[in-house]
Formats: structure tokens, sequence, C-alpha cells
């Protein structure tokens, strides 16, 4: 089946949504905060340690799985699921943020056909097209597939930008078209930059072609400016229906997944919260900290108090700095269960703000505590 | 309270014992395989997934932990166990081996007193004595600590080794003169190559200092040979007590388990299982194979049949291979879990041989299908 998405409320003083999204693995809360699987798990976690953080839809690139081990191999394990044991939602992406964002020498050509461009990891040329990409997900038969779109930077010009939704319009319409896999869901992606009238044109476009939800994209590309990341949501927002979940592409910092959340956003992913932890750095309520910092050495209380994760409840900073700098990974291990779960815990803390009318309260409540104001 | 070591039973036509360790955290049944955590952590691997491979003592390095983060930080931190979450037991070998294998360059002033050399970290120039070896594994406060050492090479002559096991003697003593951890055993350490008089002189005299169990060094080090281990060990085995353990120390070969088993060892250590895992090699009841082989592309089978381990229980040698292609280190973890309980499963299976007095049948036929004869 399709995913299903249900409203079940909207804040009071705000457009933040509770909301359910039924899968084929099960149904889950949103607000939600999904870890990062990038080559088919989560960096150095089995799936239980990511299900043990609370996390429910999990993904993966499809880009990094067409390379390796290639999308045939997966299909013929039975899927990504089983293939990498999680037995929880997954969501692949289309490949094209890393088309634009890893091709060598980030040279690629882009046609009305598809991206020409170098593989990151050998220099062979590839080609990947709207269908392509599609293919590629149909065959990981993950829960929901991304329509392939262009990811421009943050500096593109307005006309380019116009040019390049116009483009991404089209190429969501032929992988609607070459989509053949009748349990995954699809979702169309809104670009247009910070400009209101990309946006609005671009979300009404994609919405004409009745996706099974709708993310916002080229929000976290290369450059952009927060406030350049709420205008691309505020402009977007309005033009997509109630009934399909929203997904901002690319977020993971606390305070953007609150303002994304505030603004009608239900879902997020981002690489942050383990890509910070293989450099020592862990989120706290305080801010982030790095454990790297020799004044951790004799600190024989947990990250933060407050956490629930494995990682409070069973080691102090001490620990974890020793094996962050003597390069032992199991350092990386524990900080990114404790960040994946922060995030976690802090949708979960938003659901209940939502239900409770007071997710400004809860805002500034944090904002407060976390940059230390 | 010190360890205290039940004989139950001698094998009917070997000298390969079944008995029973009864230490601080806990009572465990021998022969035993234990798993090396180097730097207070059994390398990716979270305390939880070394008890799942039904692990018993873990080896931790007092080298290692010397240099960081120090003995008085894990003083502080209320021992090893707290430290590192495990409420397992602990051995922390004297840093001897680590002396003399990294100490920079290889190179190293021993002296009476003691051994001076530089860190492999930085070259810092270093000090260590039997009292120091034993002062910091005292803090350390693991459950059985390490006499302090010489660990000549296989080359040495027979002059060499008769003269270092003299000192050996001596540091023995020394070692366990400024033994004070009253909740801490003290192993004593036979030394002597391959030479029939050196290792009876060794155990006896080791023997007459009364410790709380017994180590087999020197088989390990840097060239022996499989033979001249075997030597070593049936060298020293008639002069040491029935009621005290004998651990033979750096070997975790399967075979060489088995033949040390037969011999009358009870104990074994090694990084063989973790490190080759991160290599990605896995043992399985036909012989070492290399994930990274090509052939298990789509090979969607376990690594080994008849195992019981988490790795086996859920993922692929296609997976597998896929995880140790692309570095994700979750692959060396999956590994790691396989290759610890495989050494672990083997002791089990040799407890049952022991109790059925058929280790001999046991050897052949597990000789027969991990050399493919």
């Amino acid at each position: 089946m399709k995913i299903e998405y249900q409203l079940e409320k909207v804040e009071k003083n705000t457009k933040a949504r509770l909301g359910k999204i039924k899968t084929n693995h099960g149904c889950y809360d949103t607000p939600m905060f999904m870890p990062v699987g990038t080559k088919a798990n989560v960096k150095s976690l089995t799936p239980e340690q990511v299900k043990d953080c609370n996390a429910a839809i999990v993904l993966a690139n499809t880009y990094h799985l067409w390379l390796r081990p290639g999308e045939d191999v997966i299909n013929h394990a039975g899927g990504l699921h089983k293939f990498m044991n999680y037995d929880g939602p997954i969501l692949t992406d289309s490949g094209g943020f890393q088309v634009f964002s890893l091709a060598k020498n980030k040279k690629k050509d882009i046609t009305e056909e598809g991206v020409h461009f170098k593989s990151h990891i050998d220099g062979k040329s590839l080609f990947l097209t709207p269908e392509k990409s599609i293919q590629i997900q149909n065959k990981l038969d993950s829960d929901i597939a991304m329509s392939f779109d262009e990811c421009p930077p943050a500096s593109a010009s307005y006309d380019y930008l116009k040019n390049s939704v116009e483009r991404t319009l089209r190429w969501a319409a032929r992988g609607k078209q070459a989509h053949t896999n009748k349990n995954q869901s699809l979702f169309g992606i809104v670009q247009g930059g910070a400009y209101e009238d990309l946006r609005k044109y671009s979300a009404i476009e994609t919405v004409k072609m009745d996706f099974d939800g709708y993310s916002i994209g080229g929000v976290a590309n290369d450059g952009e400016s927060k406030e350049d990341m709420y205008k691309a949501i505020d402009y977007s927002i309005p033009y997509l229906p109630n009934d399909k979940v929203r997904y901002l592409m690319g977020v993971g910092d606390p305070i953007d997944i609150i303002e994304g959340v505030i603004r009608g956003i239900d879902i997020f992913d981002c690489v942050l919260p383990t890509r910070i932890a293989r450099h020592g750095q862990a989120f706290t309520r305080k801010g982030k900290i790095n454990l790297n910092n020799s004044k951790y050495l004799e600190d024989f209380t947990t990250i933060d108090e407050s956490c629930d994760c494995y990682t409070c409840k069973h080691y102090t900073k001490s620990y974890i700095r020793h094996l962050i700098t003597t390069k032992e990974s199991l350092g990386g291990t524990l900080l990114s269960i404790h960040n994946i779960r922060f995030l976690i815990k802090l949708t979960e803390e938003l659901r209940i703000a939502i239900k409770e009318d007071n997710i400004l309260e809860y805002k500034d409540e944090f904002i407060k505590k976390y940059c230390n104001k």
C-alpha cells in the first residue's frame, strides 16, 4: 500500500501539525526526525540501536546504493529492508542531491534528459535520469521514493532557478510515469530557492501531479542562509494539501527542526547527528559540546542529564572523551546514539507542545537554554 | 576476594580440564576465550554486544590505559568496570608485552630496575618497572592483574633467555611485594622459550611465590612457531598446581585453542577475532573467509550456518561484504561479533567434549573441516 497521512491537530498559535503516517512497516507519529543510513546502515549502528532511539523512518541514499552494491544486488536480496535488516519504514532519496554535491570535481552536465557526471569513487562516467532514479528506487523497494530533482546552489540566479524549477517539474512528471512499484509511495519536491513566486509555482504545479507526499528541497544544498530556509518553507507550505505529509530535506539542526515544525513541516532528515558524533560532538540542552575538550578528562557526569538514551544511561563524558581521543570507533557510536535520540526526543516534545498548544513557549524555553541566552 | 579456581574434571585421554572460575564479577566455566578490550573497550562493540557473545572475562591493556587516559582518571571514575560499563570480570595485562612490541622503533633499555622506552604515541620517554605496573593495575582495579615480565623474541639465545627468566622471577617477586589491592588477584607468568629446563625452572620458581593463577607467556611474541608454542606449554604444565587457573597469553587461533586445551590450558586471549574482522575476515567451520571477495556479492547466506551469533541470525555475506567494501564500520562490528562468538562457542564445545571424554575426536573432526582435509 501507499503511505497514508492523517492530520490530527494543528497547534493553536502556529502552523505546527500533529499527525500519523501509516506505512507498510508500521504507523508512526509526526513531527518526526529520520536518521540517515547512507549506504544501507546508519553509520556504525545496528538497526536495534537505531530503533532503541525510538527512530521510525530511516533514510537511505539511492546514489550510493546504485554505485555499490548496485540496485540489482539489493533487489535480489529481497529489497532494502531484508538487505539491511531494518523492519521499520525506509525512505530513499532520488540521488539528485548527491549528483550535485558529490560528483567528481563537482562537474556535471545537466541536459533535459538527465545529468551526466563522474563517480566520486572511481571517476567513471555516469548518467542519471528521472526514470533511472525511479527504476533504482523501485528495485530498492523502499517505502517512500523521492522524485529526481535539480538541487541548484544558493548562489543561483533567479533566471537559472526559474528554468531549473520548470525542468524539475518535467522530471517529476517523467519519474511519476516511470514509477511502477505499487507498494512504494512517491513524493514530489518543491524547489524555487528563496523566491516567493517560484516556490508558489513549484508547489502548485507539483501538487497538481498528485504525489503521495511533498518535500521542500533546496534548503540545505550549499550556502543557504537560515532566513532563506524559513522563506522557502513559508512560501511553499500554503500550497501543499493538508492530507499529505510534508518533508523538509536535509535539515537536522535542533532550532531549524523547531522552526520547521512551527511552519508546518512533518518530517526531517539529516546526517548532522552522526557526522558531528564521529568528530566528538554532542547535542545537549545547553548547546553542542565537543568531547575532545580536555575539561572532560575527569568529568564523570553524563552528556546531558535530561537525556534517556543508552549512552547517557551508561557512560560518562570522561569515558566517551577517552574513546574519541584514542580514536576508538565506539566513541562515535555512543555519540551517534545520543545525538539521534536527542533529535528524536526533541520531536517527541514538540508533539506534546502541539497537543498542549504551547509550541512557541517551548521554542523560547529551548532556545534560551540551547543558546545560553 | 581473590579469584578461585575449581577443577571439575580432567578429560580421560588428555590433560584437558573442565573447571570454574569464581570472581568478584560472577562465576564462569573454563576453558574460556577472553576478548581483548585494549583501550577499555572491545573495539567497536558495546559491553552488551560482548556479553551477547557469552563472553565472561575481558582483557584490558595496562600500557594503553596508563598512557591514555591515565590510571588516575580510571581510578577516580571508580575503577575499570565502572569506567567502561562492564560488569563481568576484567583481566589487565602487565604492559610488558606492549613495551616490547609497541615501544617506538622497538628500542628499549632493559635494566634490573625496569624498562626505559619511548611512547608509541608521542615518543615521550617512559620507564616501567614491576612495581609501577602493579601500582597502575591496582588503581585500574581489574579482577586479575598480571606480573610484569620480559617478553623476549623467539630468536633470543638460550643464554639470553636464561638471564631473562631469572630477571622475570625477580620482577615477579617485586611486583607481588608491591601488590596492595585486596580485591584483585595476581598471576605469575612462566617464561623460558622452547627450552624444557628453562620452562621447568621458571614454572617451579614462579609457583613457589604462590600466585592466584599462572600464565604461560612468550608463545605469541614475535615469530614463535606452533611447535615451540606446544613445547612451551608441555614443558610448563607439569609444574603448575591443579587448583590454580592456567592462562595461555595471546593465543586465539582456533586450532591453537584446541591444542592448548588438550595440553591443560584453561583461559586464552587474543586480538585476532577483532583484528581480522576489521579487515573483512571471518572464522567459519570450513576455515577463514575474506568478505572482500567478489564471490560474496550476491551470496545471501550467512557467514556460517552453524553459528548462533547476532550477525549470523540477521545478516548475509552479501550485506557484510557491502559494508566492508564501502568502509562502513558496522561491517567490522558485525564480523567482530561473529568472530568472538566463534571462539567462545569453540570453548563451549570443548567443555562438552571434556565432559564426554572425546576431545581428541572433536579435534580431528574440527581440523578436518577447518583445514578442508
